[in-house]
């Protein structure tokens, strides 16, 4: 190890990006693609080309972006209204601050809250496991409760105590996804009562990456709690996952801190004009969001009698699949053949600690995923 | 100021864009921009065309980009051995990171390094903001040197007193930018001297953002210094600023770390692609760099006669103007009118604490201004 890297930093392994998403050759389309929770459809080709003639006639490729976003936040402002249309929400383009990806933003976030001893941060696993990889970054102590094995609903004894007990340094950030990934439920009423009692120098982070597919969200209560703040992100239903753009809202004064330790020219212009065009035309983009909806009702039919699983709903674009306790194998190891075999057939899914997660693809996709990991459950010696 | 943000960010004041790069409206085109040290030729017609063709048929929008950077690093390897041709250098993608701009880089060392108490950083102004700016929103201290009034050398002394006595935290990262901004000087033998005399617990970040017009690169030294890495950008010489693509070369422990802390995914797959088909044409996009020297050498020509006018050589595509001290105005003062005046008469420059930072841009542009600064000078009360 060089002399001047922090020596923390040693046991860290970096986060190895999917290998869905790890090549650039057109040989990855052989897969069906369904381990990283992004839409299955590109943009329209009518969108792509008024982006590539917008690239081409608009945007000076040697001139820095637009540093401040705020055409692009007040386009966001005014979808985050629209989609809030069951609460009263009424967000300014002072409550928004855009990243480069969700990832920037919850860096933003635990650097602007923890870093110098002054905070750690609690999960509840299985979770995003991002919060902790870029916690562990920064050298923020992370503090991991667990979930009810049932219903997937956050260990909030668990959580309450680690708040009571963490001391240097205290507990500062609580990160929640809405719903969660890769369990795919929505917060329940307790996980949002417990939150609500949350004294004002914990910052809770509420992750709605899914909100689309949900189409549940608490930004109508970002007014009455100054210390939430909702991420949300155009890499999933808004189908720009390869060009990095996610967004915060909150507090006005939690939004200028965020924008005070952002990188400068943290988007790049395509990005932005990318962003834009998506919320212009979202009744388009998000059209495809029933079909999606469709397909996980038939899959989780399909799937839910078989005898070895097991299976709830999901709120989200993936199902989360657990196997039964069996005597004949762990069931970690009969997960990893699953994966295994899945891969090996042509389907990329990701396997978790506790269970597997699959993308809802396009109905081919669907159907072929569903084939094979019926095939793999019949030969699986369990 | 919310009870979760760290106590030390309330002071920061954040990094204003330059108005330049702020608006997405054609009306900046009104104004030379000449205030950020862009090229001002935006990439050839046929080169935007490629990259649209690209997004349109290759690109994925909706698909992850690719976390590794294979490709690019590849390229990028291929480019830094050919353009040190004068020393024997043969970096691999080994000694590559690839980051969202510098800036990212700059950011992701500092993490790396100094993060958690364990070490402050040493800079020598005037010099690149952000080194500082970033530093200090990661709450790591800044001790500053100052430069040699004649030739912008480093104070090498007081730099190595700095080393000297800086405890709680010892300074661990040193970073100089070769050639210098705003001063634009190549760093001199001395302060070569010094940078290997430092021992390999402290950090050498050489930033070689303006390689392409200095043709002088410390790339070839990396191999007998594992504690130094060099800093290279696209947004400068190749074009591509609104892109935000930088990288690093260094060791390849140095790098791997790098490759840790960085955000997963965190270049656009659009800028990715803009990087390699920018250095697959980089003989036409660097072809424009002997006009840019020559108009700078008509620039100094002019200009040096000027009585109240300092003016040194440039490395770079931009060059440093300072007032000689005057009985009737101080510098500050009419360096301040001088800006405010060129503003108003269109042309953007860059107002330093000591003086003005000025990019060289198309002839047009340079007649301009060279004409506008003329008349300003000549109604300076100086």
């Amino acid at each position: 190890m060089l002399p001047f890297i922090r020596s923390d930093l040693a046991q860290l392994t970096a986060y190895k990006p999917h290998p869905s998403s790890n090549s650039t050759e057109p040989l990855a389309i052989q897969f069906d693609r369904l381990d990283t929770n992004e839409s299955s459809y590109d943009l329209p080709p009518e969108i792509k080309e008024q982006l590539a003639w917008t690239f081409q006639q608009i945007i000076e490729s040697n001139r820095y972006p637009d540093g401040e976003h705020e055409t692009l936040k007040e386009a966001i402002a005014q979808y985050v209204n629209e989609s809030a249309r069951y609460s009263s929400c009424a967000v300014t383009t002072a409550n928004i601050s855009v990243g480069n990806g969700s990832d920037e933003l919850i860096r933003s976030l635990l650097i602007a809250t923890c870093l110098g001893g002054e905070g750690s941060v609690l999960v509840a696993n299985p979770t995003f496991s991002m919060y902790a990889i870029l916690a562990q970054t920064l050298g923020i102590p992370v503090v991991s409760v667990g979930r009810d094995e049932s219903n997937f609903e956050i260990d909030l004894k668990a959580a309450q105590s680690a708040l009571e007990e963490t001391q240097n340094p205290p507990i500062r950030v609580v990160f929640v996804v809405h719903p969660n990934s890769p369990t795919a439920n929505c917060l329940t009423a307790a996980e949002l009562t417990w939150l609500k009692s949350l004294p004002e120098e914990i910052l809770v982070v509420i992750d709605e990456a899914y909100f689309e597919f949900s189409q549940t969200t608490l930004v109508g209560e970002l007014a009455q709690h100054p210390n939430w703040v909702v991420l949300r992100t155009f890499s999933k239903a808004f189908r720009l996952a390869a060009m990095r753009v996610g967004y915060c809202v909150g507090h006005p004064d939690a939004i200028s801190i965020l924008e005070k330790v952002r990188l400068p020219y943290n988007v790049p212009r395509f990005s932005i004009t990318a962003a834009l065009i998506a919320l212009q035309n979202h009744q388009l983009l998000l059209s495809s969001i029933p079909e999606t909806l469709s397909e996980r009702s038939q899959l989780i039919a399909a799937l839910s009698p078989h005898p070895a699983l097991e299976i709830r709903a999901s709120d989200t674009n993936f199902i989360y699949l657990r196997l039964k306790p069996n005597a004949l194998q762990s069931t970690e190891v009969a997960l990893k053949s699953l994966n295994q075999t899945l891969k090996s057939e042509g389907t990329l899914i990701r396997l978790l600690p506790g269970g597997l997660r699959i993308t809802i693809g396009t109905p081919t996709e669907n159907t072929r995923t569903l084939k094979r990991l019926q095939i793999a459950l019949e030969n699986l010696e369990y």
